[in-house]
């Protein structure tokens, strides 16, 4: 291929990547040494991106970097975890060139920079299929302290970080599929290809929360999961989930805004938190995230029973497909 | 796809493998909880295997599934490390029907069980390429005492476990470039389809070796990187390299049998371990290997200087390529 070869991609781009970290050796023996501090755990989540399915092939590879990054951070985050380390394995297309495998590099490096992040190990091939990221991401808690999806219980509140439905109507943008004017527009694209991993809600959701999960696949389909661990029901508010100026600027221009409320909450990968909270948690939990610089709102309560109950403004929405699955 | 939907493949098939450890929540979260025994550090792989480049298309998924846990498990042994968990990030092509995804899941159930481990994430996807299986796999080991590549001194033995060579030569009968009679030509697919990591001997590894690594891109290649890494020259001595009795039949078949023993040296997965060792170590080591019904083999020597030294019967060799790399 006319890219570097494995061990120069590795050496050269790669390695500098690992310096905050002695158990990543560089990059260079076989396996990289970690451990929790002392009274802590660690958490591990995998994610993998593939081109035409996860992002278009013609997207900034440092942006298909970036968001491979940020799609684990937010698993991390949804647990309550303090990210640490990264490794990466990637399969290139054959032919891939040196400027596209450093700009990748370059997102890499950025985003790492940006949330505290070390890259410790991974695994570097080719392969004749679409560019593939595989990322590995380790975080920390204190021992005992990871908040799980099952942890809800009846009367909790659904509480909602952001806003909801951005990353989708960014994806319809990015594809060529609607209009809307400049900066809404911008908005929206930023958070199709840049999610903001709520990694600085940590700390917040391991003092409040009893459960907790990343949106990714819909807010129905994701809370739906954290009612389903917990053996509970949930009442989803749509008119109580949080939207951003640009997606309310959408809203206003649909003709039913029940629909398109539900358009929103079916859509993947904003990478929000949503959290199930005892009713007295919820006005600290808020305020928590406010001092982090993220808005968070109330948009549903969980009961006994089962399955997710969708309604806007006091009539109940047929909800026929809860979110994005990946086959 | 005619396969399982993503939510059902992980529930049905996979959630099962995760039994045995519960901070993998029955795969049902957003990251798995790990944490190290007291006194104890992780030691963490990536590995990436790719239809096409590092199976074949027409490969058994059970084969396919055990070769990779394998060669994430030998890079754990190099490093002197029990394995524990893994974790999963798999992109099937679309169109994977049932039946073949039930018999990967088949596969890792039967070297989980082999090996100890336990699976406690990963990702499921699907993509219009090969099929791809990404692995993460994780360690134990006493703080302080991983083996790296890089600490061989001047004077040290080079060991070599097993026999080298057999996953190559099983490679090109796999190919069907070559043909070797019917006993022999099985071991040496055996070697190729389903090499055994070397996780008996991380105790003696942690034990008396200096330095180590596992031969997955050829001892040659991966003798040197141990050599690099500690900065070190290796004189490699080719008619001590261990090889199998199969291999010795084909060598024995061979006008020219340091060209020979240089291919065997040359191709790789042969997922041994090259290790250096003090000289009052080495009888030590390899009575902790045979009593872990390995056998091991003196077949080098680390000096002053830098680069790697093939000779077969004191005579030195042209070495044009090392081994294996990905790109």
């Amino acid at each position: 291929m006319s890219g570097f070869g494995e061990f120069e991609f590795i050496a050269r781009l790669l390695a500098p990547l690992s310096k905050g970290h002695a158990g990543a050796f560089a990059l260079k023996d076989d396996a990289a040494v970690i451990a929790p501090r002392a009274g802590h755990e660690l958490v591990v989540t995998a994610d993998a991106l593939v081109a035409g399915r996860h992002f278009l092939e013609s997207d900034d590879p440092a942006l298909v970097a970036r968001k491979a990054l940020r799609a684990n951070l937010s698993d991390l985050a949804a647990m309550g975890a303090t990210p640490l380390w990264y490794m990466t394995s990637l399969v290139w297309p054959l032919g891939t060139d040196r400027a596209l495998q450093a700009r990748f590099v370059e997102g890499l490096k950025a985003d790492q920079e940006r949330f505290g992040l070390t890259l410790i190990g991974g695994d570097t091939t080719a392969g004749e299929g679409p560019f593939t990221v595989a990322v590995t991401a380790f975080g920390e808690v204190p021992a005992g302290k990871a908040v799980t999806r099952a942890g809800a219980r009846p009367g909790d509140r659904l509480v909602v970080t952001g806003a909801i439905g951005d990353a989708g109507l960014g994806l319809a943008l990015a594809r060529g599929e609607r209009a809307l004017d400049g900066e809404a527009a911008a908005a929206l694209l930023e958070r199709h290809y840049l999610p903001t991993p709520r990694i600085a809600l940590a700390p917040a959701l391991r003092e409040h929360a009893r459960a907790a999960i990343d949106v990714s696949d819909g807010l129905v389909a994701d809370a739906g999961h954290v009612a389903a661990a917990s053996g509970l029901a949930l009442a989803l508010r749509l008119e109580d989930m949080p939207v951003s100026p640009a997606a309310g600027e959408w809203l206003a221009s649909q003709p039913d805004e029940a629909a398109a409320r539900l358009r929103l909450a079916t859509s993947g990968d904003d990478y929000e938190l949503a959290c199930a909270l005892a009713p007295e948690r919820v006005d600290a939990f808020i305020a928590a995230c406010r001092e982090a610089g993220v808005e968070a709102k109330q948009a549903g309560i969980f009961g006994a029973g089962e399955g997710v109950t969708v309604s806007f403004e006091g009539r109940t929405l047929p909800v026929e497909r809860g979110g994005f699955t990946h086959f």
